[in-house]
């Protein structure tokens, strides 16, 4: 950026101030927000989990279920231990079976994720539901989407539910109010051969 | 997606599962990364939360330095509060005159924050510093964009550090070992009115 004057940098500043200060204004609605993480890039777990951290920072109740192993692992888990009152956290990823290729075990463990969401998301009292890696399942059609669509456009109108994994089908970004696509832009996995590591993949 | 046979699916899984474990037995370093999340997008403080979450759930040790008021706030605040012996957090943001237009002022401030993260840095004791929102401050001709290089390349081989903020500088980004950036698709804010609320905003 050039070099700005003491002046140029002061009406900038203002101009700046006053735009933001017109948006605020005009936004006074309050709602649970269907929020969407996808893309191929990082970070689509680990936004969803700041935004867990926050809820609880705020005295709200979350529940957690994760599709996929490894996605949330130990160490948010330590984090969530120490608010167990707030937090209800499901591993349900523990059961699929990619590794031995059992779709019809794959479906059904998908089915029992689910329908701790569907409790979850339909519970009035949860403030928060994270449906983590959620769009993986529906990827491979372990699912049906409609049914999906359909629990997550009855959720409670103060709810705010996230929906992470790469690959959100159409009819989920569609009714979403919020949609964030995370993308690589650089990558020390593929780049660097470096592995994951505590703390930052997990 | 199509219906695929049941023969095809385990295909299809055999290949993933042997295209992940060969890339994962090349995967042999372990080190300290420096990670940039930046695009105009939602998520970019969030998504390095939930880092700082994950490393204080490992027993790590996290220095957290915000350069912009209000990005992180009082929700993951009670959180940290939880884990006092491991996360140092430094709050600087505050006293940005974004408001006022004091440009000598915010040059100051940005210098105060900017020792406190070189000082976490360049000290092995944390294992990941988060300069969150650095990027504002460095678009904004704060803080000499060489200098913070030179810190950043100068860091402990083992610490991760992570910057966050729209418009990363290039010289940050050419240095960095994972960049994502976070573009959005859709904005209840803009599009709907819907003002920043707990949890999710904040």
């Amino acid at each position: 950026m050039a070099e700005r004057t003491e002046e140029q940098h002061t009406e900038k500043m203002k101009k700046l101030q006053a735009a933001h200060d017109k948006m605020v204004a005009t936004k006074t609605i309050e709602k649970g927000l269907l929020i969407v993480h996808t893309g191929k890039g990082k970070g689509k777990t680990t936004a969803a989990l700041g935004m867990v951290v926050r809820a609880i920072g705020h005295g709200k109740k979350v529940g957690v279920v994760q599709f996929v192993k490894g996605a949330m692992a130990t160490g948010e888990k330590a984090v969530f231990d120490a608010f167990p009152n707030q937090i209800e956290f499901k591993p349900m990823g523990e059961g699929f079976t990619w590794d031995t290729q059992d779709r019809a075990r794959d479906i059904a463990v998908a089915r029992e994720a689910w329908d701790e969401v569907k409790r979850m998301i339909l519970d009035p009292s949860y403030d928060m539901v994270l449906a983590d890696e959620l769009n993986i399942v529906l990827r491979y059609d372990y699912l049906p989407v409609d049914e999906v669509v359909e629990v997550l456009k009855a959720k409670p109108e103060m709810t705010h539910v996230i929906v992470t994994g790469r690959n959100a089908p159409d009819a989920v970004v569609e009714i979403a109010d919020l949609v964030t696509e995370m993308t690589l832009v650089k990558h020390p996995f593929r780049e660097q051969g470096v592995k994951a590591q505590a703390g930052v993949e997990f």
